[in-house]
């Protein structure tokens, strides 16, 4: 995997059309912010009016510009990008950024120029980020082409973002906390650079530690998926999405012109990618800060060392949100404690240092709670007194923390002493919160990152079929009738084949034959009408169950199959819980697994989780995990019934690599799947496949199985 | 209603016993801020060594204080609190503060020390704050007799806590960020004055308009009630209640020796209440500054200012959680803005002003959307640019919003500018956000305060029972025979007798007995056996359902029924959705009435609700919408079962009511209530009633009716 945006940053000479000398301009603010960035290469302004700017000769055209060039700002309106984009080409620059608004985000006209811009970006072999964009960060180069009124320190955070504000928000806040950045990415519209070239272009920064997206708009849902993955096999990705809800979708195609993502949609690629998803920005600039600074955390037992009691009980309250706890301190790490803390210390869990403690005695009680073995991470609280100065307690904090294995998080609880002594933590590289609820939060996405990097090293151990000839066969048959929707019987082939726990069932058209089948499979049987067109069987009345003799069947028989039709007769699944397991291609990332409820009033109340596939074992059984449900079922596992736990898990692992497998598969419905009672298994009753209308070649789709 | 704590405020003269010389010693810190507080009355330090401490002479003895001398605050050892308490009495002082800690926090031997100190202070007619308390603080007086190293400017908060670090960490947030106080009032272990006690003193101080409660723990519930209701009925309260989790629980209980309280327990009693209940230390902080600077927000419809897309897309997607929305705005109010707003200006919602909007552009638009009446509320959002001030933007909009009837929020998203303009925001009495999520929660603050005066206003009509004689012989005749539980029937003619819609039943003492009973109930019935200590039946194997004739009833009747037990035989109930319906009596807060799902397995999951009756026919519903099975049962309404869901509201309001007019019974439990087929009915069709061990005479009961 190359950069792909080492272009932009390797660029040797950066020209600046469309530089204005009046400051009030942000042409000017970008001149001056590439100026003072410190960038090595030649900075050209370029103008028709020519002169002078800050120093520096401003060029009247492109053509101008002497060697070497290699990156051009564009900050023209517009109207005229087309053309001075163009003008690009010809003097030979292949890497552009385009500042100005009014492109998609106006509309179809807007759309239109968009396109025009790619067209001749192809046609010279340019790459452009924008428009709408305000570019580029890079602290170690130096290079800032932002008009962004700060300018960061160099750090570890790499952000990218489809909004230049947020960029602008989050850098002001890091330089007021004292938190740098490596490289920092504004997309705008991302017309030709997107998010995936930003995502792979940190992924392989060596000075990027963790990665913040501020995500609106996705172009290309597989280059999404790969460009995350890579970022995630190698650092923390944390994203912040806007459009999740219609409200905030309306605002965001104003905004960059983006479509909204389906929420649960965007939660099931965020699990796939091992992304950290998180909901406020509040989350996202406290989950990079700590990921920036401290190691993962895979233990859950943390200790608060505090001078406050209240703020501590607080703290105590917020780990359990993060699947964190209060560590149990063992007599030998209360002794200890005893000996270098003040006297009257509470030397449970908080430790409490009560109220008048010196920095030394937060330096020897952390240092002690570092070496415990009982102790996976500590949090820090501190609330500024008039007796003890806030900086100095950081500053102890900040040196027996630093290069501990074990992660420290540290609070400190107040106003602007509170922000002066977060600066020195973080100088130590000890995230500093001004609250303990932020500080248990930063705590839970260290150790949400290492069950990420934990849940990489389970097994996929790929579904397979049983009988992969019958599978491809069943396909190539419907494909060869012009099928769009497999017969029931059909489907319900497929679907052994691929080991899905089918009742057996067969085809009779006539209620002789309907009997003889009943009696091969075992009574008591199900009878449905199979006729084109009938999807929702048991809405249309074409269903007759739980038949229990040779009679029943020809009566139902005579009184539900239509001449001409036939019937399926399955054994029928005892009674139970019914859940529904589905699959269908989603326009943006392809193949989607869905497990919720059944059963029609339960529909509308969306219980339902989706994931992409291939899943593991221990991913479809979390999907269990996040639905009511779900929850039900592996509620009732402790009491029995673990054996229609692993069978639901299997199933959705099969539908999954079918999706995978099968190109020529659109959807899979298993609806009901039924839960009988422990030891009665699982029963998929009524399998659906849906076949796309743009199909590849059956002898593609048999090539992959 | 007196302020229980006006001796404290209104105390002419305040001694502070265990005054030190040294700047290093809290107690010097409390002389300086009583001095620097600029206290009107004179102030007093006692220490035996006698002097004189920053300019006032310093008396050997509380007996040697001369007159008047109104007030006391203890800065001695917990050892000697006792003796100094006593001195104060002697003194005539009948106001104190004790700060030391060493109490119940402690366990035992500290809980019998604050039981003498509660001794000392009735002999004397004393009240006393604390122990392991900071003080008080009122910035009208002024007086502040803590050691908390700030000093606040006077405002609208009012702030109560068991923590004096929370007081300390919010006085701090509240310096930085401009923000005033009117009263604080640490309470620590409150063995004597307590929390009712400073929620009635902050209800009736004039100068609060906002009551901010952090809570650990509660020792009378019924005063914690009642104090809470009567802030409520006059400015909003705000809780942040420590000891949530397990891990919170032991925090706290080493903290101020606090019990824990259930936590849906007392989000019922914050529902009753009309608390605003939080859950983290922002939430609080943000909650108590829009409720001090901004009307309360009856609508929904928000319009988002700004100057920046991402944030403003973010912010939208958060109104949703507080169920907000964005305004649609009228065409004219649209052409409005174009006519002042810079060019480009996106005029939907949110109005997006672009890149370098001025401070006038801002007034314009936030005056234009001020005076649509399709607008309730504005948020506006700035990022700082190089070009435009964030001060000056902070001004405009506060000039504007200054005297709006309608709410207005303002979000400045950065770092140390920000702090800065949050700080101008704040003069003008707009609160000032970090981020447009935080903002987009103060507006949900300001509206839920606006659903809880409105729900002040629903009728209460209380339930009434059908037959009140024959509920109060039912219970009479119960404690007669020295009954806990009422036996079956007896129950199901207690719950008749309150209007609940238990099937009709009898009892039967032969075979015979029952048929006939049967035949006149109606077929299908139920036959249950009764026999002392059988409380489960259907786990007991003692029920016979849906018996169709005569035989059937003979058959179960010789099976199930022992020699000289009894049947109940009661009409089947059709099937449907089981839920359970029950009350008891919590030991703090008394009556409690629950809703949940019915099942065993489901039991487990908890999924249930709690409310203090009595309740109005809202707030049973909102009950429903709270559970799972709830929202499922309110789903189904919509295509018809309207009649069911009106009957459940109906049972919990009268299940309420049965508690509260009858103190005799300890625990109501309906299990199941079964919810059949719209138009089938809900049928309670097993009814449980314990009564109380220590019960008031019938005579008091009877009276109740």
């Amino acid at each position: 995997m190359d950069d792909p945006l080492a272009r932009f940053f390797n660029a040797r000479g950066v020209a600046l059309v469309g530089a204005s000398a009046q400051p009030t301009k942000l042409s000017y603010g970008v001149l001056q912010n590439l100026i003072r960035s410190g960038y090595p290469g030649p900075i050209y302004p370029v103008h028709p009016r020519g002169g002078e700017i800050l120093g520096l000769p401003v060029y009247r055209s492109l053509a101008e510009v002497p060697d070497p060039v290699e990156l051009a700002i564009l900050m023209v309106p517009a109207e005229q990008s087309l053309e001075v984009l163009e003008a690009c080409g010809r003097r030979g620059i292949r890497a552009v950024i385009l500042v100005a608004s009014g492109f998609a985000e106006r509309g179809d006209e807007g759309r239109e120029r968009e396109e025009q811009l790619r067209a001749v970006a192809r046609r010279y072999g340019m790459r452009f980020i924008g428009p709408n964009a305000v570019g580029l960060i890079d602290t170690r180069i130096p290079l800032n082409t932002t008009f962004i009124h700060v300018q960061p320190e160099p750090g570890s955070i790499g952000l990218v973002s489809h909004s230049g504000a947020v960029c602008g928000g989050i850098l002001d806040w890091g330089a007021s906390m004292g938190i740098g950045f490596s490289r920092v990415i504004s997309l705008g519209n991302q017309a030709d650079v997107d998010l995936a070239d930003a995502l792979c272009s940190l992924a392989l920064d060596p000075s990027t530690r963790v990665v913040g997206a501020y995500v609106e708009g996705i172009r290309d849902g597989r280059r999404f998926l790969e460009a995350a993955s890579a970022v995630s096999a190698r650092k923390p990705l944390v994203i912040l999405k806007a459009g999740r809800t219609p409200d905030g979708a309306r605002a965001v195609a104003s905004h960059t012109g983006a479509l909204a993502l389906p929420e649960r949609i965007f939660q099931a690629v965020a699990r796939y990618t091992g992304a950290i998803l998180v909901d406020h920005l509040e989350a996202f600039m406290d989950a990079m800060l700590a990921l920036a600074m401290q190691p993962a955390l895979p233990g859950a037992r943390v200790v608060i060392l505090t001078n406050a009691g209240g703020p501590g009980a607080v703290g105590a309250d917020h780990l359990a949100r993060y699947e964190l706890r209060l560590a149990d301190l063992q007599p030998s790490t209360q002794e200890r404690l005893q000996a270098v803390a003040p006297r009257g210390t509470m030397v449970g869990n908080p430790v409490d240092l009560l109220g008048g403690p010196q920095p030394e005695h937060y330096a020897r009680a952390l240092h002690t709670l570092l070496e415990a073995p009982e102790v996976d991470a500590v949090m820090t609280i501190f609330v500024p007194q008039a007796v003890t100065p806030a900086r100095e307690v950081a500053a102890a904090i900040g040196e027996v923390a630093a290069g501990s294995p074990r992660p420290v998080v540290g609070v400190i609880f107040g106003g602007e002493t509170a922000l002066e002594a977060a600066r020195v933590l973080h100088q130590a590289s000890v995230p500093g919160f001004p609250t303990p609820c932020r500080a248990a939060f930063a705590l839970g996405v260290l150790h949400q990152w290492a069950k990420i990097r934990q849940g990489r090293c389970e097994p996929l151990e790929p579904a397979r079929p049983l009988n992969p000839s019958k599978a491809v066969s069943q396909l190539l048959e419907a494909r060869r009738q012009g099928k769009r929707v497999l017969d029931p019987q059909a489907g319900a082939e497929l679907a052994a084949a691929w080991g899905l726990p089918v009742p057996p069932s067969g085809l009779a058209a006539t209620p002789e034959e309907a009997v003889a089948l009943a009696e091969r499979l075992g009574y008591p049987v199900a009878l449905k009408r199979i006729a084109p067109g009938l999807i929702h069987k048991s809405r249309a009345g074409g269903v007759a169950l739980n038949l229990k003799g040779a009679h029943e069947v020809r009566d139902a028989f005579i009184q539900l199959i239509h001449p001409e039709e036939q019937a399926l007769i399955q054994r029928m699944a005892p009674p139970g819980v019914e859940v529904i397991i589905g699959a269908y291609r989603d326009p943006l990332f392809g193949p989607v697994v869905m497990f919720g409820a059944g059963g029609v009033e339960v529909e509308a109340l969306e219980d339902v989780t989706f994931r992409l596939p291939p899943l593991t074992r221990m991913e479809a059984r979390v999907m269990l995990e996040e639905t009511w449900i779900g929850r039900r079922l592996l509620q009732r596992d402790r009491k029995g019934g673990s054996e229609e736990i692993e069978a639901l898990t299997d199933i959705l692992k099969r539908v999954g690599q079918m999706m995978l497998e099968h190109p020529e598969i659109a959807e899979i419905d298993l609806n009901p799947v039924i839960v009988a009672r422990p030891g009665e298994g699982v029963h998929a009753v009524d399998v659906r496949i849906v076949l796309s209308e743009t199909v590849p070649a059956p002898a593609e789709a048999a090539a992959l199985v």
